[in-house]
């Protein structure tokens, strides 16, 4: 078995078998196989695309490339494939835990548009993001949940085989896409999993049919592993709430777990959490949202939610925002919001200081922005359409309004668009 | 302006410029731009294409990369794609250099199942494959033809990228061979090509439409850069002539141009002959036919081959042929010969001794195999199907055997395929 003969099968797109996605993903783990014949295969792997087997191999492969994760309980995990604006596994991750759900969660940093849990989390004094393997299991055996940031082993052929697409553009290929998230959480231990598949100006996936072909390759992928896998298909074509930005977003998910914040982020977070408790708990989808609805009336979502950034170390009474500067954006024109170039916002809200452009930047945990009007609302000219906090000085107000689109009438905009079984 | 857009324009199928093109070839030979990065970019070429305009704009890019030769005289220059018992080159440029065309030519090595000419000539003790600058122009000048090995530092981005092709399964694209053919072709400075593009089981092109894809690919290239460029379809489908190796088929080009060598041998060198002195002298066809028969008959051009060997120092006299082993291959069964495998015959040769499969292999001048039956032969059996020479202990009659398909009917079986103006 060659190398040479294995990019060569792709390109005239032939199926690759278990034994030749081996032989790749370890020789090149095994630094057998330089970079360049690995670049050529998956740019042929982008064009001409892999089928369902191929996919779970190649997941399998890189998740069996390190260490494996296994707990001796039963936990569910979720994943988004990353947004702006997008706090939900602050508000989730309480609401199953207080309805008994284990959670075991290892999260990213943000990079480029997007943001990442573990940012918001150190924005909160003494939070750690680093425990033990006996401090993180035994917080979730005492309080059902802990979060922290990967620095296992998780998979290194999948850490090695991305930092290769992201300089030679094949990241944009839903096999590379599905198997690369899958393979994390394989290697992770996770036994319940539920996606969040981002659409829209925001998301990587920029419309509905990429979306549900990724969301149902890693459905399947999961199955194939034996995690119960479900994905649901949610708009990105505005952020997630009103609030971008690592401070702004700890506050607007304590509003959401108090019952107060902006519709579009309680929905997708109900959702999200009641297929967490569905899965969990094997039970109906409208008993597990009763269950949800519940805790957040009772606070006992919001008491869980104070009890792991306590448990964690965070001490969020130490929390303060006042940033430097204050942009204010103004409409110029008149009419309903029809779009908004979220992809561009996010990069607003990175250059303001809340993300990084590139992975040694560090964050302004107080940069951000808050929306005062999204997709549908009718603006005046000069109503105020966000607020831009930086404690640099960088305007940025005409690139905001760059981002908007206003016209005389209002379009369809749903939160969730789809879920895939 | 970044390779990482250049390759992501080519995975979306779009057209490169000129100035994208230009920055890719010298950021590579620069060291600029990684092999990855040209690796997925080579992919995304191979399976989206590129239109006349890129090819040309490849092409000019990495002839510009190199040394540029230039002749204050008019050239006739002629290249085959590659096959196994061509020694056109030996027969036409005595030809042409009797009727008046300057021919100043370089020439490669073989490797691999195809022969290069610089190895048959270097079978003749004393000839010199390399001369000065001034040696090469004052020969041309005085006999009308040299021919020597490239040493100049001809369009190094072709050779650089050719190299990263060969490892990355991404040589078979028309775009691709058209370009690094002609590349080389423009920096070596020749006013009038004839291309051979062989087609069949001996050729790197495997079926006509990809050979006539490939001939007018490098024809409009040529012409873009004022080269009088045409390209005949020749058929690989067996061997050229019937004797392959080097001292071998230094006997059957004397043969030829003594107007004794096998027919299809003899038809493709009028052929080429014809048009590269028709192109030259830019006359047409049935004259410059003539004129090349005329030099047949009256021996000028066997005079001129003789002026030619013995002006670059090589003694013909001295040519000797006594390999120590002689393998008789003998039919088996009765019928006529419908299928020569050319490739694996080709590569039978480069193993008895006559070709390299490796680039630091050594040649035996005398291994080779001459041919007693060739397509559309009856044969009986124990019939003389071979006689493979060499002087190594290596028996592969049986290989022989296998590469031949003897049937109950002929085929159709032609030597030139069409023309490409």
């Amino acid at each position: 078995m060659t190398m040479y003969d294995i990019i060569e099968k792709k390109k005239n797109k032939l199926t690759l078998t278990k034994e030749e996605i081996s032989f790749f993903v370890n020789g090149y783990i095994n630094k057998k196989i330089p970079d360049y014949q690995v670049a050529s295969l998956l740019m042929a792997i982008v064009l001409n695309g892999m089928d369902s087997q191929e996919v779970s191999d190649l997941t399998l492969a890189m998740a069996n490339s390190g260490d494996k994760i296994k707990f001796n309980f039963s936990t569910v995990d979720k994943h988004s494939t990353g947004g702006v604006g997008d706090k939900t596994t602050l508000i989730v991750l309480p609401i199953v835990a207080s309805l008994g759900c284990k959670v075991a969660k290892m999260s990213g940093k943000g990079l480029g548009f997007t943001g990442g849990t573990i940012d918001k989390l150190e924005a909160i004094k003494g939070f750690k993001v680093q425990l033990t393997d006996e401090e993180f299991i035994k917080q979730i055996n005492n309080i059902g949940v802990a979060l922290i940031s990967q620095t296992k082993n998780i998979a290194p052929a999948d850490k090695k085989i991305y930092a290769l697409r992201d300089v030679t553009a094949t990241v944009d290929s839903i096999p590379l896409i599905a198997s690369s998230i899958m393979s994390k959480k394989i290697a992770s231990g996770s036994s319940n999993l539920v996606l969040d598949v981002k659409v829209g100006s925001g998301a990587f996936m920029k419309d509905i049919e990429s979306a549900k072909m990724l969301a149902s390759t890693m459905v399947e992928i999961g199955k194939n592993a034996k995690i119960n896998t479900l994905a649901i298909i949610s708009n990105m074509n505005q952020p997630l709430g009103n609030n971008i930005g690592n401070i702004l977003e700890i506050i607007e998910a304590i509003d959401v777990l108090n019952n107060k914040g902006p519709l579009d982020l309680q929905n997708i977070s109900i959702e999200l959490a009641t297929y967490m408790v569905a899965l969990y708990k094997n039970i109906d989808y409208k008993v597990a949202k009763n269950q949800v609805i519940d805790v957040l009336e009772n606070n006992q979502a919001l008491n869980k939610f104070y009890e792991f950034i306590n448990y964690q170390g965070g001490k969020l009474e130490n929390i303060s925002f006042n940033p430097k500067y204050e942009y204010k954006v103004y409409a110029k024109k008149e009419g309903y919001i029809t779009k908004m170039n979220t992809e561009e916002i996010g990069k607003i809200a990175s250059l303001l200081g809340a993300g990084r452009m590139t992975k040694d930047d560090v964050i302004d945990y107080e940069a951000g922005i808050i929306l005062n009007k999204k997709i549908n609302d009718y603006v005046k000219i000069n109503d105020l359409l966000a607020t831009l906090y930086t404690n640099k000085e960088i305007n940025l107000i005409d690139k905001y309004l760059n981002a908007i689109e206003i016209t005389d009438r209002q379009i369809e905009n749903k939160t969730i668009l789809g879920v895939i079984k």
